[in-house]
């Protein structure tokens, strides 16, 4: 059984351990990392042993978190997940911990409860701004450098304050950690505004490449292995690209079907509030969330198109 | 000679004043038009009559900000600008009031000191930053309404507090804004996550007829008539384009160059660290901030390109 903890009492849990290990989740993301990041770096400011272990290599993005890697130079006697939401999403590399998770810090609704501990807030919007109440509630200083970490999580998690999730406390937070030095103008060009040469190509394609269908409710995109070839993109060049049409006034449905083998199609499904992505995703055995899903299947691209096209046009009817 | 005044003095100097006219500058943008609606809304509140002009109609965008436009029902005692940096800006049919403007309240470091008082900080991102602290100072009761007007000043000219003009001041009053019942939500999917499809199809016109300089430093983006007519934009769908390549990786200078005559143009600057768009502008006669200016240059197509890469390219090499 989990224990619910506020984060007063999560303080105090940290304050009374050491030798502590930090999970982050699968295919990080930036406040996985960014919490991460603070939260070792404030423990080991009060003199703690402490590192961070995740299933991926950390991307090149996130140097600047300078993430201290668990080397196995201590040996773990306390374990905390942060941003995980579920035992599964630390990957296979970390599975091993499943069941042995000491302390859990998360903001994700859907939160499983698997930790011993369990410090959960799910109206803040990053997990980064809890960890900011934590460091100040444990009385570490917040350097500008760890103030760089928490901004990182909290931006990347609200796309700089747009997403609705942003609360008038996600904007003081931003402004303190301003004012204790957090470089805005660096990670937010870093995040948001130094679009790759290739995910500029990607988009020129998409625009040149969408298919419009049901009044333009539905926007299609067939993503070829031929213009995968030709542009030869980064994993996280593509990131963006299958939510983008969804920002389109009218659509509703938004699908990227990207070639994945000769007859195989990654699908990724976005939508508005008139469909549910998950549903459709689903039908095809894949699953995700009510506004981003997806799935895979076999078949040409005009079997894919066809079959999606189905599914989509089931769901607006709904 | 302009006389400079604070924000006290400025709310003192409205206070004492009555039948106040507020002007908008040209082709305007939410920054303009929130801070005169809320600035005009606010002085309404304390009794007094007040309405607003622009050279322009109203784009439809602006409609939730209900801004009472002049109709010559009172006598103007009193002449504001509100985020007009010069006189030229106000458009051809408010240039009657050239030397006749009592009061501005602006943002813009370039502003050419025109009005007979001046309340200018160009320390913040938005005019309606401004216009928010002015209203408090009149202690005008700022109603859920009023702060949708002044929130869409404030988002809309610092692209949601992306820019690096934000400061912790800014993500405060956003703050204050949202408690004071700003709608976060609906304003920010209005102006950044519901792209009309006149816009998506300028942005594909874009990327299919951006012309790179200066080892990509440079992008320049020709909009002919021919385009226009053919697309057939409004004017808020051209809002974002201006900007659209300073996103790109290794992008200094943006330049987009929007045909309005057959021999004529206007050009908008965006600039990164490297270059200072107010000087690129100036060298044709117009003005504008560090990173964000515009100005017009009568000519050819070609000659608009070749004036413009000569100036981008002395730019870069200071």
């Amino acid at each position: 059984m989990t224990n619910r903890v506020d984060i007063k009492r999560t303080a105090q849990i940290l304050l009374g351990r050491d030798d502590i290990l930090l999970l982050c989740h699968k295919n990080p993301d930036g406040d996985t990392l960014g919490s991460a990041a603070a939260l070792c770096h404030g423990l080991i400011s009060l003199g703690k042993r402490c590192a961070v272990c995740c299933h991926n290599t950390i991307p090149e993005k996130y140097d600047h978190l300078r993430i201290p890697v668990y080397d196995g130079s201590f040996p773990v006697r306390y374990t905390v997940s942060v941003d995980v939401a579920g035992e599964n999403l630390l990957g296979d590399s970390l599975s091993c911990y499943a069941g042995k998770i000491d302390l859990c810090v998360d903001h994700h609704a859907s939160n499983s409860r698997y930790a011993q501990n369990l410090c959960l807030y799910s109206d803040r919007p990053a997990a980064a701004q809890i960890i900011y109440e934590l460091l100040k509630e444990m009385q570490v200083e917040i350097t500008p450098f760890i103030a760089d970490c928490i901004y990182t999580g909290l931006i990347t998690d609200t796309g700089c304050f747009r997403y609705s999730s942003t609360t008038p406390e996600t904007l003081e937070t931003g402004a303190r950690l301003m004012r204790l030095g957090a470089d805005h103008k660096g990670l937010v060009e870093k995040f948001f505004m130094s679009k790759s040469r290739k995910s500029v190509q990607l988009e020129q394609y998409a625009l040149n490449n969408l298919e419009y269908y049901f009044d333009g409710k539905f926007a299609f995109l067939p993503l070829t292995s031929q213009a995968l070839e030709t542009i030869q993109p980064l994993p996280t060049d593509i990131d963006g690209l299958s939510s983008m049409a969804r920002d389109f006034e009218g659509v509703q449905v938004s699908v990227l079907a990207k070639q994945t083998g000769e007859n195989r199609y990654k699908i990724s499904v976005r939508t508005g509030e008139e469909a549910d992505a998950c549903r459709i995703a689903a039908a095809f055995g894949g699953g995700g969330h009510l506004r981003a899903a997806g799935c895979e299947i076999c078949g040409d691209m005009e079997y894919v198109r066809q079959s999606i096209i189905k599914e989509v046009e089931r769901s607006l009817c709904r």
